[in-house]
């Protein structure tokens, strides 16, 4: 009996109730192994779990040959963790039953909860709170279940799970659907990889993948952590875990789906998935050192090649080593596709070589294939790659030999795993077995050019998490949002202000009263006007551009109060720069508040040409994204173009970046001018937020 | 005895000679079983070749425990096919003897050809002659051979041959790369896919991919051709094969190397193959109804989708039905990502089948997951998807049961074989017996949500080959080119006066002698002065715009004379224009001459935006490419911006593109003014060819 506890476990005590309980209940357990409900008592025999197991069902005496229990309190041992295999309706009583009983923690394998509309949300919401109350922490809905390969706990109603055998391994997976959690599981076994611990988190009402993510942190059987993510939700905890992880010298991968319309429609259909925008997520991935792969292949077969490593592990050229030159050629041009410079031998390097007595080619990659197939030819080769200074990485490229002599293939290159510089493979042919060894001996060994290079390309990618910098915004910006009225959009004229107040600064303007004389202008002319109300749009007649004098003033002002009424016009001079900048800031659902620069001008959307962090960002940041911005090359510069004041530039977007802290939802300077000396807003847009959490 | 033919064989006598030899010769074959050249007589024998086999080698009474003769002429019966197996320098006297023996084809092995530089070169052109001098066609040299498993023509020395069997299938291999030939093979047979032929074409001295290729197109036992290039070589032969092969119905799918800076060097340095522009390489595919793949795996995974489609086979959306929520959801984000729509479902249908019992959800992929996993239920969700109007194509998405079930799993679809509208597979779990099954019933089975996306998204961009338009140039252009000297650049007033013989409208100009008062002029200001010479670029000094009056122009050509020495100076009125266009032709080795239409300015650039044709092209076809450059959107009138005449554009573009006829190497129009009315070209830049073949 676990007796009754006052609260819900705390973290050491939660990974001890999900990863190694005494004893387990299968709530709603079923003698139908072919329903999901038969399944978990099946695959825990089947893999040897050593715990107790305990069938809940008052309808049975037994169920799969062990005595069944009417119910939880009736089990006369310690329970740590219960999988309620029951339809929704009855999933609440059950986890109030694990209160009542001391269970800590529970998985739940409903559906019908927040993938499924208005009215799952609100089960969705209601289940989180039974839990709460009843002080056990859940996993699900819609869970397929939690696997710990090295002791049985195969508790899961995943079909895949009736494998002859889960293979232990130093990854561990984690993912929100369950047939990625299947998926996963059954390819990474074919590449004779395991898994430490798999857990399919579902729609995540109370454990996320952050939070379990903390747990496998600090959990000794795990090197590395891979995610495949539907969409980035509770990013805080999801934060936390990366963190965690980064000091515990664990890499996180991760693939996400939501990358396209169609992507996020079928996200949304599948778990209620808020979906962000793929460049926010990119941008949160980054910012917290997660490692960001697009072939599904390359999450599994990339974990050999993380493991151990930190970010910046490989920041220079790669090398190819092959022992056949069509294979080093795809390997080599995939490489290129996804921006990894690719060197080959440094002269003195192939003297040594040939000197040595292999031939060695000349050439962009390392071609050994004249020396024959023998494992000393690829060592050679690869120690000599190793030891050029401008190469970071060297790929191993291994021709038909992976295909019949398996021994020889991989043992020439499993000796390198775990050395100084990475070194990774790529099997030509269809060589499973060598595949599988590679993967044994610690060597990511890849099977296709394209994961192969994705997989590198991220790597390379992958740099220490950006704390975010202390950037408190000016009182003068928090003052002037308290003082109108709480949500809804600001006036132009308010908006330019509240730009000022966070140190940005903005085109000098007037506002003119509908139907009033044109008022004194303390600037010159030509001016433009514009409706102050906040759907301005050039289109709506709202705008007139280069007004040239005061005659032209008057008809304008007329033109904007009859096209856009009601409310002032705001006249400015007409602002000229060297070129212009888009500057937005929004908050993403499930990640937080971004910071956005793009090129101004019609060109730069029709290219959807932008730069996204996490806000706030420091002036370093603020300098990497107007580096990423194409559309801004002339303003650095680009074939002898006058240059722009970057720096004003940074130091805007950095002040900009500030509204994280402000009850701001979204904002936009369009356009700011980029002067050969300081910039100018000329235009902005700032709607209210009523809240501002994640 | 073949007796001594007095030429090559006709295309009926090559296909015979290549794919159903009666005799073949291994010339220098060897006992060493570890050697290549040890290779081919134990796989034809493994393999079970049936025709005569014949080891040449002067040094030994036996070869493979088969007599050995010591010279082609030794032999005693006839030799259909010789496949050289000496070093390169044994090689040309060997095809001698082949001609001396009547043999009609022979394939060589060695490599120190058209890939090692000018002396490999050379030693290619040499080979070249010595075949047609004997009336031998070579496959070669650097060939790893060719295989018919058919019939146990294992004619290789690739390592994979030694397979424990050659799989009968009905799509063709072609390869240049012997590499590749091995890793094609050895992966399609893995997932249960055959093949009718296969050969390495290797530096294709004599006979290229195209050539060989369209006796493939004439092969009763080959549906579908698929290409695995390094480079695009011999372009006139590959369009003739496309031509062919698009006659008789079958398909080419082709991966091609040569995308990135480390590829095309990886390709040089592996094959001697002068790579052209990726763009180009993709217009030429395009125009020739050749469906390009991006990976690896699409390659020979899209066989099946492919084989019996012709072009158009698929232009609406995709629906994806799925008995796993998650897989589903890979498979539409990729999808969406490669640009293919994905649809749901009507409500009628949703409805229709509820009433059916099968209770799918709403969505953008059809989800069947509560229905069960049962064949029927898959069945009812494909004619369902099957008979939306605006379903073009239907991904059936397996789960689990691939694993478990490969027979039920398989069964379901299988049946959708050569159904009206194509029906593929993406099998989520790792499950080579489900794929096997599939592939073996004529169903593309994807195992990863990219290269099923990749191959769906080839097959929906698939277009009717595109014939040359009639476009004969102007005789007055072929008279301009003819009055200079040949070879070199063109003045800018010569290159304006081209441009104007196509029937394109140029700026009027007059041309200033240096040192000379500035000439009268036939236009107003402002003006600007150019020099005459070929590389006045703007960094160069040698331009001077926006010149306001007579005494600036004095300075202007003052300055441009001494900036840009020697010759006269091009004065020209200002062109201004609702925006500009950059037109650009040249000659892509391999490939033939192509037309290249950018937006103008220095973002178009920055942003890589243009459009690639081979050229001639039509105006509908020029239109076309207006369409595809993201930057003359505002010219199409994006956000309501004034249109420009984008008829006059298409029309220049069309006769722009005629330069393909005339012995021009290099030309273009920068910037190309494009006016509410017409289009009118400012600069030319044009550099002859002192011949224009491909």
């Amino acid at each position: 009996m676990n007796g009754r506890p006052s609260s819900a476990p705390d973290r050491a005590g939660l990974a001890e109730a999900l990863f190694a309980p005494r004893g387990v209940a299968l709530i709603g357990a079923s003698d139908d192994e072919t329903r999901p409900g038969g399944r978990p008592l099946r695959f825990l025999r089947k893999h040897g779990f050593q715990g107790a197991i305990y069938p809940v069902n008052p309808n049975r005496a037994a169920v799969g040959g062990l005595a069944a229990y009417p119910d939880l309190a009736a089990i006369p041992g310690p329970v740590d963790l219960a999988y309620i295999l029951l339809g929704a309706g009855g999933v609440e009583a059950a986890v109030a039953a694990c209160g009542d009983k001391g269970v800590p923690a529970a998985a739940v394998l409903a559906d019908g909860y927040a993938e499924a509309g208005k009215a799952g949300a609100a089960r969705q919401d209601r289940l989180a709170a039974a839990a709460r109350a009843a002080g056990v922490r859940l996993i699900g809905p819609n869970s397929i279940g939690l696997l710990v390969p090295a002791t049985g706990l195969a508790l899961s109603a995943n079909a895949a799970v009736a494998a002859e055998r889960l293979i232990p391994g130093r990854s561990a997976l984690l993912t929100q659907s369950g047939t990625a959690l299947g998926a996963l599981l059954s390819r990474l076994q074919a590449r004779g990889l395991g898994f430490s611990k798999a857990v399919a988190l579902g729609t995540e009402a109370d454990l996320s993948v952050g939070e379990v993510g903390e747990l496998l942190a600090a959990d000794p059987d795990t090197d590395a952590i891979l995610l495949f993510l539907e969409s980035i939700r509770h990013g805080p905890a999801l934060a936390r875990f990366a963190a965690a992880a980064h000091a515990a010298g664990k890499p996180i991968v991760a693939y996400l789906l939501g990358r396209s319309d169609p992507g996020r429609a079928a996200a949304l259909g599948h778990t209620g998935a808020i979906a962000g925008s793929d460049k926010a997520a990119d941008a949160f991935l980054r910012a917290h050192a997660i490692l960001r792969v697009d072939h599904l292949e390359a999450l599994y077969e990339a974990a050999p090649l993380v493991a151990g490593r930190a970010p910046g592990a490989f920041a220079k050229a790669a090398a190819v080593v092959t022992t056949t030159g069509g294979g080093g050629a795809m390997a080599a041009d995939r490489l290129g596709l996804a921006g990894v410079p690719v060197e080959g031998l440094s002269p003195p390097a192939i003297a040594r070589l040939r000197e040595a007595g292999l031939p060695v080619k000349e050439g962009r990659i390392v071609d050994v294939t004249l020396a024959g197939t023998r494992p000393e030819v690829m060592r050679a080769a690869l120690d000599a790659a190793l030891s050029e200074n401008s190469v970071g990485l060297v790929l191993a490229v291994i021709g038909s030999s992976a295909q019949f002599h398996p021994e020889l293939a991989a043992a020439a290159v499993a000796a390198y795993a775990g050395s100084a510089k990475p070194v990774a493979a790529f099997v030509v042919p269809h060589a499973p077995e060598t595949v599988a060894r590679l993967a044994q001996a610690g060597i990511a060994a890849f099977t296709t050019p394209e994961a192969c290079a994705d997989a590198i390309a991220a790597l390379r990618a992958w740099t220490p998490p950006r704390p975010p910098p202390e950037a408190a915004p000016p009182p003068e910006a928090a003052a002037l949002l308290a003082a109108g009225a709480t949500g809804g959009t600001l006036d132009a004229k308010s908006a330019l202000d509240l730009v000022a107040a966070l140190g940005i600064e903005t085109a000098p303007s007037v506002v003119a009263a509908p139907g009033a004389p044109p008022p004194a202008l303390p600037f010159g002319f030509p001016v433009a006007a514009k409706a102050l109300g906040p759907a301005h749009k050039t289109e709506a007649g709202g705008v007139v551009l280069d007004i040239a004098d005061e005659a032209a003033l008057a008809a304008a002002l007329a033109t904007v109060a009859a096209n856009a009424p009601p409310g002032g016009i705001l006249i400015q001079p007409m602002v000229a720069g060297r070129g212009e900048a888009l500057l937005g800031f929004r908050r993403e659902p499930g990640i937080g508040p971004v910071v956005v620069l793009g090129a101004g001008g019609v060109l730069a959307e029709l290219y959807a040409d932008a730069a996204v962090r996490l806000a706030p960002v420091d002036e370093a940041e603020a300098r990497a994204m107007i580096d990423e911005v194409r559309g801004l090359a002339p303003l650095r510069g680009y074939r002898n173009l006058p240059r722009g004041d970057l720096d004003a530039l940074a130091a805007a977007v950095a002040r900009f970046s500030r509204l994280a802290a402000l009850p701001v939802a979204e904002a936009e300077i369009n356009p700011l001018i980029v002067r050969e000396s300081g910039v100018v807003a000329v235009d902005a847009l700032v709607r209210r937020a009523a809240s501002f959490g994640v």
